[in-house]
């Protein structure tokens, strides 16, 4: 048996209504708490947004803690003092870049002044770091962007999601202040899945699943149990319908504790520091303790969650969340 | 006005009955001929079918010269002696790699004998060179067996199809027998169009479009008028129906032209070579001469085909063929 301390979920997608819903019980099923993302239709950028948003996570789960993300805008300093309590980051969506991104920042300069309060605050920074070039290229182009960040603001913390290209992660060691989270599907896989055989629109997602050699360093890079290394899931929800008109994300969330017992396997202690005790060290989180226990037991994810099909569907995994 | 001496498509995908009864007219409309491929179910190997195919087009068509293609197998000197004359090559495809490529050659070893006796009827050998490796490093993987066939087959001609890795042209001008088709999809696209906003099947094909450096090296090699590098659109009809299941192939005979005069429009001399003279000489190809021209007059490329979405679907160029 398995038993992680207090898993936590550093980046996911709920959505609202009846994806949320039919979604939410496959994270607090295997985690304790779960930064939730901000890109609703429109944006989670306000107190009374943030409140409802969270209001009807709470009210759909138990034992579960929805650590709330605001969306980046020119916010005031009034603004965040009254948020600042409220909220565990402030994402960063270049505009356009990804979905739902098209409120996002159109240049980093503008929220300048927003950064400045956020670092006096300590309000961590959440970045989705892709540039808007060569779909390869987006997140290495990103690189001189989070180095100007991490220089310019010293004592923000600044999140690099969903590290899908090995180059970024060597930034943690070169600038304290930067700390990155990393999905199932960039740990796992590669852009064979998405188009080797048939094209596959359930494994596409941005920043786009790269080359073996990324993977391969991302999966040295977790090994070793770096503790600005965390996990995050950017479980995204959409209907088959939607994946099949082109939507970006992948829905990991039913799999992801079995799939993860499976690639540590023999190291349940690199484990525990990637799937919580590095986010709560890195961000002094204060989350109630909750014991979360996989048998070595065969189980099969499931086809289909509502509309929404998972990652994996169908697999079978060795381990089985109790 | 520009006016093209006999143009030919060097490597096109027609199918069969119904759709090659929609696609055909907009590639004869363009081209004065074309070579055929025979990956249809099951596959044009053997003299009943070919001939069956090729009367099919025939019949369907005027003034125009399908050069049909074997697909490969191990066949007796007896048989290719029977087909040489009816035939322009024979159609190499590693097994499982492409459309209907199930029936492909497992191991090359196994063609060898085929290999021997094409030599000696001087029969090209028209290959799909990619490897079972990586989605995007499956051409360049393929190097070493073009360089292996072209040592051990010094006199026959190899024709590298739709190359999308630029690595690949170099070998043209080290190995004497090797011949290279470039498609216009490879010519002008990146991954970006099928990755890089919302996932875009229409523009999903093997081998894959690829990065922008290889656009431009290919886009090099075609305006510098390189004697071996034909034109070959590798147009390949798919219903919408089956893009949205995955299938890989760009239809891209509608505008082949219009796009082309386009890319060459102040060099008439390179287009001409691309597009029929290089062929002509590489291959010795005996077809009747005919005169396709195109006037500088805005034109509208259909959304629609039958069932079928072509590439550029809707765009305007400047050029419509007469």
């Amino acid at each position: 048996m398995i038993v992680l301390d207090t898993p936590i979920d550093m980046h996911l997608h709920l959505r609202e209504g009846k994806i949320l819903e039919n979604v939410l019980s496959h994270t607090t099923n295997q985690f304790a708490a779960a930064v939730i993302m901000p890109n609703l239709i429109p944006p989670v950028d306000n107190k009374e947004r943030l409140f409802n948003y969270k209001e009807e996570i709470l009210a759909k789960s138990e034992n579960f803690t929805p650590l709330m993300n605001l969306f980046m805008r020119e916010y005031s300093e009034d603004e965040l003092l009254d948020l600042a309590e409220e909220i565990f980051a402030i994402k960063l969506y270049p505009a356009g870049i990804t979905t739902n991104s098209e409120n996002g920042v159109k240049s980093i300069e503008n929220i300048y002044p927003v950064l400045e309060i956020m670092q006096e605050l300590n309000i961590p920074l959440s970045v989705h770091g892709e540039s808007s070039g060569f779909v390869l290229d987006r997140e290495r182009e990103f690189k001189s962007i989070y180095e100007k960040l991490a220089r310019d603001f010293p004592k923000l913390k600044i999140i690099m999601e969903h590290v899908g290209t090995a180059d970024l992660l060597y930034l943690l060691d070169e600038y304290e202040n930067l700390y990155a989270t990393i999905t199932l599907h960039h740990l796992l896989l590669t852009l064979d899945e998405v188009a080797g055989g048939m094209l596959n629109p359930h494994y596409f997602c941005k920043p786009i699943i790269k080359t073996p050699k990324d993977r391969l360093e991302i999966q040295k890079f977790v090994k070793s149990g770096h503790k600005k290394v965390m996990f995050g899931s950017d479980s995204a929800p959409h209907t088959i319908k939607n994946k099949l008109k082109g939507a970006a994300g992948v829905f990991s969330a039913p799999v992801i504790l079995p799939a993860l017992a499976e690639f540590f396997e023999n190291d349940i202690e690199t484990f525990q520091k990637f799937i919580s005790t590095n986010a709560i060290e890195n961000f002094n989180l204060n989350i109630p303790k909750r014991e979360v226990k996989l048998i070595k037991e065969e189980w099969s994810a499931p086809y289909l969650v509502g509309e929404i099909k998972p990652m994996f569907a169908g697999r079978k995994f060795r381990y089985k969340v109790l």
